[in-house]
């Protein structure tokens, strides 16, 4: 996870921490899920409060603004996901099982953290500073070189052809992004199931082999 | 395109169509990029009617409310994108063939009518009407079953095999669908070309053959 350290904010000494273990965690999961339920500019920081069982100023003795708490959603989620999805892939070896890996953490992390992909998504006005957006893109950009490396590998060592590592990680992120398009956390299937599926057409094409 | 009827406005007859040959389609593009670039809320009637020449009773002429446009760009685009892609599909007879043209004619009307795309990714509060929402489903449906039915085409005379039609459907529109998060329509790629390497690889897979 990435630390938003708080910032000062003049109502900071009058707010007491909801009393939970973790109360600033409990925040930012209530938060993307109102925010993504209810759109950005519709949520208010006196909702979000009752959801968590606490007062405004419980929020502000962690968050000085809304915008900070749509920040820590999106570095939160983005650090939990890289973090996530480097460790099963460390598990394995072979190009093709790191793949899979990478697709299948990447499906159980977005699923574990449904309103936190779909408050990301609908992105609003984007992060408060410059160095916010800079450390979201970083995780980001860390998120695709890791599966372009992958693919990278497996062409180098003969076990991948036929497609460029660019195109195939554009191609992987695309189908495990847009899950938060259609996606439904209280269905009956679970998000792994369909990126297994998406692994096999990748991996195996279409044209009968 | 699929029709809109203007809605009955009370101010409607104060309004003079913008001087024109299609001024309903130019009120909708230029309202599509205004939305993209803005967000829906933060756009005004009276913004769009400077950017296309005309007074908010000449916009009132065509549409009753900022609600009524944002409809008019889903289903314009979601009726034209169908009908061009449907007939990109019918110049080939093979399913690698129906399956490329689909990727291609959907590539090239979403270079097309990028903003379009964009203002329906935003999406913020759906369709005013369930009408409305009817007709877009019915249209995003169309496209998805012609999808579906190419590949099913393919797998029922042993032309494609390994991955189901509901999975490489689903593939192909994540992939071609979330173009609208990444591609920029001033670069020097043109969307078909990113199409044609997602075809490749779903077509081939990376094991080699």
């Amino acid at each position: 996870m990435v630390a938003v350290p708080p910032r000062a904010s003049p109502r900071k000494k009058m707010g007491r921490p909801p009393a939970t273990d973790n109360p600033r965690r409990q925040i930012v999961r209530a938060a993307a899920r109102l925010f993504a339920e209810k759109g950005y500019e519709a949520s208010s920081l006196g909702e979000l409060a009752a959801l968590t069982g606490t007062s405004k100023a419980g929020i502000y003795h962690y968050f000085a603004t809304k915008q900070q708490i749509y920040d820590a959603i999106i570095l939160d989620v983005l650090g939990g996901l890289t973090q996530e999805v480097r460790r099963a892939v460390a598990t394995e070896a072979a190009p093709a099982a790191r793949l899979r890996a990478f697709m299948l953490g990447h499906a159980r992390f977005f699923q574990a953290h449904y309103y936190e992909f779909v408050a990301m998504l609908i992105g609003f006005s984007g992060m408060a500073t410059p160095d916010m957006k800079q450390e979201a893109n970083r995780l980001r950009d860390e998120h695709e070189q890791l599966l372009r490396t992958i693919v990278q590998h497996g062409l180098d060592t003969g076990q991948f052809s036929g497609s460029s590592a660019a195109t195939t990680a554009r191609a992987v992120l695309s189908m495990l992004n847009w899950m938060v398009r259609w996606y439904r956390p209280d269905g009956k299937e679970r998000a792994e199931t369909f990126a297994m599926d998406y692994y096999h057409l990748i991996v195996q094409g279409l044209l009968p082999r």
